[in-house]
């Protein structure tokens, strides 16, 4: 049985699998807002409920090696940060298989994955009745921000505003992608630490880069929202954060200055903090894939890439029972 | 005859009359990007053709005083350096008939209304056959920026991009809001110099108010196109110019802090660089028109209120044959 919704009536011998998916954020000038979800999936599966505080996890696929410790596990410390802030005392544990086709630790919301799936889980398995935006409200406190979170839970393209102080939010999703547009997502073997790509940021900015940011992104939110595809390239155009990540590997500069000029692509950036690159493209993707991969060659670093859509709906939930 | 199309197969004998809406720029978290158009029109009507170089006009209502020398009618100025622009060999001159309604250098937009129906007549007088891209282009370089003269133009909502270097305009129409949505433009008696309202703003702002900005004007365009009317308050809010600009005029920032806490309020902004105010309201208005205006009065200066509607065409052009 397969459903988006995240409460159901709940058996006890119910068993949940999530199907949760890749997210790019920071788009373009739409820094700590824009984000979209990707047709790639980390799978989250219960295979048993285990008494309150008892957890165990296989993990297969992306990130085997650095999730192996149940007490770094962040899906699992999610869970847990979600069951304390709703009160939940004893909470359940589980028997948990990860099963992870996002690249871990390169900018496609790998981490958010498991954010999302530990709140789902506390809502799910402690039969909480939580709403739906309460849970993503919870997805953004324990992540931070939320443009990953929100596109990862609700699917398509995201706009949101988090208020730190108030922890509240407010987004608003619009549509996926048509069709045939596809995501390019290009993956190189190295990581950017987030802690450095915070820091690489001005404290300020001119006031005129501000409302170039202020007016690209505003301009790529209306073009979205009205099928204006050959208004995203301007609309992504930015001066807040991209010119200083872009520096933190190998091929950035070259990728955001080169492949928006392809006649295919319709727009080009860094996928949250870097280093995966994304660009959209219309029609036939494979040779501005290869483009991408050359120029982190080139910067002598290795990298694969996905032919992606984003897609329309974020977690998908199925009850194994 | 009335048509919205600005190239018409015209005898030598035709005239036109333009009925040009007033605009509200510079909106809440779009700085330099988002404009709205009203129902509130300066007419202006072309009574006979004359000779190249030679221009009468007769104004009434708004304005008249400031309007009545030809050489500084900003109608007449547009005009003859849209037609320098399109390299216009012995533009002809025209007599102008101005009926102004949208108040006089109170932050509604009339200096475009002027320079829109001048770039418009510029094209329909000398039959040039101009595209409507080309004529916004050119509203946009005479005006120095497009929040006013797009939505002026194409009427509804507008989000705008102007690349003052390539001299190159992108811009997308989100549609009008719903008629049971008023928009409250109280008006003081009070002007604010443009150059001042452009010097008290900072040369540079911090990262997270930039941010701050970018985020609200995303969330406010995505809200807008898909009628979140519950999300125009929070996609409003502003760190970049209201505060700042609100101190140059009494009861500037008591309107901004106070007005949107009441319950049918949407939102409420400055309109362009003030001081004229407006606020987006569901259902009877006439209550808190009244209460911006007390504010007004508090402050020492004496105002008045219209109740407007967004318009959702722009620019109207009659045939008078």
């Amino acid at each position: 049985m397969i459903n988006k919704k995240f409460n159901f009536n709940i058996n006890s011998r119910d068993l949940f699998s999530l199907k949760v998916p890749a997210t790019a954020a920071n788009l373009g000038s739409g820094f700590d807002t824009l984000g979209m979800a990707f047709n790639l999936y980390n799978i989250f599966n219960i295979k048993k409920i285990l008494r309150p505080g008892e957890f165990k996890c296989v993990t297969s696929g992306e990130g085997t090696e650095e999730l192996s410790d149940v007490k770094d596990n962040m899906l699992i410390t999610s869970y847990l940060k979600a069951c304390s802030e709703w009160n939940v005392k004893d909470a359940l544990g589980f028997e948990l298989e990860s099963c992870n086709a996002v690249p871990f630790c390169r900018g496609l919301g790998s981490s958010s994955t498991a954010v999302v799936a530990g709140v789902l889980f506390a809502n799910l398995i402690n039969k909480l009745n939580i709403s739906e935006p309460e849970l993503l409200r919870m997805m953004t406190l324990i992540e931070g921000h939320p443009d990953n979170v929100a596109p990862c839970f609700v699917g398509g393209m995201v706009a949101s505003c988090w208020d730190p102080d108030a922890k509240t939010l407010k987004y608003v999703k619009l549509p996926a992608l048509p069709d045939d547009l596809y995501v390019i997502a290009a993956v190189p073997d190295f990581k950017v630490q987030t802690e450095e790509a915070r820091k690489i940021l001005p404290s300020s900015v001119p006031f005129k880069d501000a409302v170039f940011n202020v007016s690209h992104a505003a301009l790529l939110c209306a073009a979205w929202a009205t099928g204006r595809w050959d208004l995203l390239k301007t609309g992504m155009d930015d001066k807040l954060h991209q010119a200083y990540r872009a520096k933190l590997f190998p091929g950035g500069e070259k990728i955001l200055e080169n492949i928006k000029n392809y006649k295919d692509c319709l727009a080009v950036a860094i996928s949250g903090s870097g280093p995966t690159m994304i660009a959209i493209v219309k029609g036939k993707a494979g040779d501005l894939a290869s483009e991408m991969c050359r120029i982190f060659t080139a910067g002598g670093v290795s990298s694969h890439f996905f032919i992606l859509n984003c897609a329309p709906d974020g977690v998908i939930v199925e009850i194994n029972n």
